[in-house]
């Protein structure tokens, strides 16, 4: 009998694993859609396909060598056991809890998401195999190093463990979306602005989004499957006290998501006398990032606040990074950057086993860690093999240069 | 090992709300895509902006108030102790069988799904502040009063108690559905027609919408996010008799939902001699409206009769809408306004709790409550600040004049 | 207690086909957008209409015969009762292990996923409601009869037992998919090419998709909604050997994509020179398709390779069926069918329990019974009401002529 709870409790945990894994994965979808929205046209054909190749590779390079870098020899990785030898095993003798392969589900969809804030950045002018070159490294190494101090638990080059210093990062506002933010951002100073974005005189020219329903679709995938995200990293949710948690976390992601739209939706619509709809995507993306590092222990109206912050923030940072002519098409790196580092700052104030010092500790070790790396792949590539199309190219749109198809053949009025 | 045997039903109880919570969410998408392709190019950034925006507003007004007049007052609402205090609770000490924040996450969405209804049949001439005011009344008090006295259980107006009447509405054709199509009638009618749309000499101008795999696409997603509206009403999985009532709302929302669109298509065939997408679309979803009052009793037959009536009866609403010179673009108020009445009228055919007389009390109830509440608001609205643009505004596309951006700036040729 | 035991596997298995159903159900959104963003945009509201339309009728027809046809009479499907009298009926007490609504909603979406590889095959020349016409007989006939062959148990014309000769085909690489496939393929040979696709002089021309975010949203819906295709075939999750499985499932099919995503990008790359989106989309579900036969034995390494030799073969099949004059606008008879005899063959190098006799047999089987059936349909078809629209009609798109609208009014330029 007790033997068939424990079989139901490891049956139920598994599914909702897999659920949410399945959601993330679904990210994907939202990432491409999203990014493809915001981008012009002739940028379209690219931006789908390293979307779509990032996810791929990510999760071949996470099964190859990432999850084994964050998580461990193959001595302290039976869950790993399976998707190597083929034997779906009986983890229950092994002492899990759950299926061994649905870990590893859940966790390589993480993965894709870190590398996915990174292709919007670098949007409308990087060669698409320099960035396949560099997503291999990045979910490889460098996203897997960085989660092997934090969720794998491992000293930081075994100098300091991050969570005795009370460094908390629930579902990955930092391990994740500010790692993510990162590397684009060390891609995107190697690579510089779009030609034509910064005028001469300080002037910003906005580059609208070719198709906005897109985008929009984009950001409410996006917002499903954060449920995914931010529930599944719960990590149970067969007993009263983990479902509990677990329903919290859905219910304050929505809330927090919803308190950075409407946020974002009026602080533009203050500074600039119209209801901005690609400020409104980027709050509601911006209020999840900020409910991410703990979505577990505030209160919904917490959350809401949390999220509204978010929202406010965003705006701000987008605006601040066209002056400081870093130029990021799709405002990725203040959605998942600047916000992540607000979502870190955030958990003390609910979460009394984090610091504020340790959360800050984290910051900048993700940071460093990320950027430092992800600079030296950056430059090793425009090196090797170059990281910018010509100007001819970025002038004709890299779908051609680059996919040798547009992406909207019969629509596109030359503009 | 009772206990445990408890937090398992409680665990999976809970799960199921949570997805069944996440697919309706996803109703939300659903919408912002139907709408937005059904609209023209130069209102489609507005339409975005709405369905994103009501979506928020309709999550925080709830949050807000909008639960608790609904549900009662502190007291009789422990559930909503988790999302004010943060504290997660143990919902068992409480007498719950799942996580009440589960239950507040499920409950939100609906109110959103009403809203959404709205936006839809004011489109391309109402002003995007005017309509955002109305979601904040309509979200946080006129649907919560009418919820509060069905699903709520309360006396109307102290008066008489609609349960006791024979009134029976499963997942919400009235109580959802109507009752968004009410206030979109009232909206419609204190709005007027779109300029252009019917001449003179009583002809109807048919303006087609601009982008139907759009379209489409959000009839995918309302198809899909039924089984979690429908199949989240049965309130409960964990045990046969309610797993069994879940499998067969799913299967009976399917066969509804096909009878529809079948039925659609073949009539708009039989009266315009083409296949009639967007009636079949509609069709569709009418067949979805028709089964939510009651997916639980029909077999699968009845259900896809019941469905292919209301997408009969969706294609004669649509026609006489327009002869009557009520100006829905996208035909929400058909679609959920006729056939929800048609969906709460089957009722009784298959649920003996259920009488006719109960279900045509309870849907004047709900129809004369937010049919005027909605046409005070309107009105007030309209003296206040204006509810619709100027002419030449709404000749120019209101995405220019409410957003300062177009929806695809590189496609439009000016039609 | 034993009894509240049974009471929750039977609650999670139920739930969990459910789900996996609704995620099949979303393929059909993802077949729709694929297909539609693959052909061009006068032929694109037909297609919707197609994808839609097949989606209703495949579960209507399913419902009214094919379930028994595939499934044995009244007697051995006591599964079929609740769906024709309305009584939900307590499973229990006929021995099921979960709601046989459940079973019935899982097998119905199946039916739609094969009908809806046909529809891409024949685009942008067919008679829409011929196409109609052939989905009623392909879906209430030709694939029951092949299903009650092979998931049936039912002795091939009373002559052989597929499973006795070693026949294995876990969720339908052949069953499904190559089904569809032969079925498509009989209908291209009915229906020749596209006018212009082939020169007098042996060239192809390339006739470009019109909006390729809609085709990759489609291949990222059919990738997640995959999950629910192998995941659910399971057919049981509530203990830990099947949520085991499960958990196996999702990740080798997430895998298996995966490789077919990287292979075919890769191969493209070396014989065009260029990263070909569409045949990465392509790579992937022909990652999909080869590990659809045998998901569960397979290690995470061996799925990613199955699925890299799928993304490799579905390049050659489509260059291939372009020099045999075989038109087929979205490459689904290679994706479907050439690739779903590959997964076939794959099965007995990870499972024992099947032969490569046993294989070849099957395939065969269900080659020949389709592929013949549906030509005499076809021919039928043709003979009766005509198969193939207008010279006229094709040159200026199915839209017109069979929907009387376009799906883009305000974007084509007439290309």
């Amino acid at each position: 009998m007790e033997n068939t709870i424990f079989e139901l409790q490891y049956a139920l945990d598994t599914f909702y694993f897999l659920i949410c894994g399945a959601l993330v994965m679904w990210m994907a979808a939202g990432f491409a859609m999203l990014e493809s929205g915001l981008v012009r046209s002739k940028n379209t054909t690219e931006i789908l396909t390293k979307n779509v190749a990032l996810y791929a590779i990510s999760c071949t390079m996470f099964f190859v060598c990432g999850y084994w870098v964050m998580y461990g020899g193959p001595d302290g990785l039976h869950g790993a056991v399976p998707f190597l030898s083929g034997i779906t095993g009986d983890g229950k003798d092994l002492g899990d809890t759950y299926a061994p392969s649905a870990d590893f589900f859940f966790q390589v969809v993480f993965v894709a998401t870190a590398m996915s804030i990174v292709s919007g950045a670098v949007a409308e002018r990087m060669k698409l195999w320099a960035f396949l070159a560099f997503t291999v490294v990045m979910t490889g190494f460098i996203y897997p190093m960085e989660g092997s101090w934090t969720w794998g638990g491992n000293a930081v080059f075994g100098m300091y463990t991050l969570g005795d210093l009370g460094f908390s990062d629930f579902a990955g506002s930092g391990i994740v979306h500010m790692a993510g933010a990162s590397a684009a951002l060390a891609g995107v100073l190697v690579l510089g602005a779009r030609k034509g974005k910064y005028g001469a005189n300080g002037s910003v020219n906005a580059i609208p989004g070719s198709n906005l329903p897109l985008a929009t679709l984009g950001m409410f995938i996006l917002w499903m499957g954060w449920f995914g995200f931010n529930g599944g990293s719960v990590l149970a949710t067969a007993s009263v006290e983990s479902a509990n948690s677990v329903a919290v976390v859905f219910m304050n992601t929505n809330a927090a998501a919803a308190g950075g739209l409407i946020s974002a939706l009026l602080v533009a619509r203050i500074m600039f006398g119209k209801a901005d709809l690609t400020m409104a995507l980027n709050g509601a993306l911006a209020g999840l990032v900020a409910i991410t590092a703990e979505p577990s222990t505030p209160s919904a109206l917490q959350a809401a606040l949390f999220g509204g912050l978010g929202g406010l923030l965003v705006v701000f940072s987008i605006l601040l990074l066209d002056k400081l002519k870093i130029d990021d098409p799709v405002g990725a790196i203040s959605v998942h950057g600047v916000v992540g580092l607000l979502g870190l700052l955030l958990v003390p104030f609910t979460n009394d086993s984090s610091s504020f010092s340790g959360q800050i500790i984290g910051a900048l070790t993700i940071f460093i860690w990320v950027f430092v790396t992800s600079l030296i792949v950056w430059f090793a590539l425009k090196t090797v093999i170059g990281i910018r199309v010509s100007e001819e190219e970025e002038f004709e749109g890299v779908d051609i240069a680059e996919c040798g198809m547009e992406a909207y053949p019969e629509f596109t009025n030359g503009k």
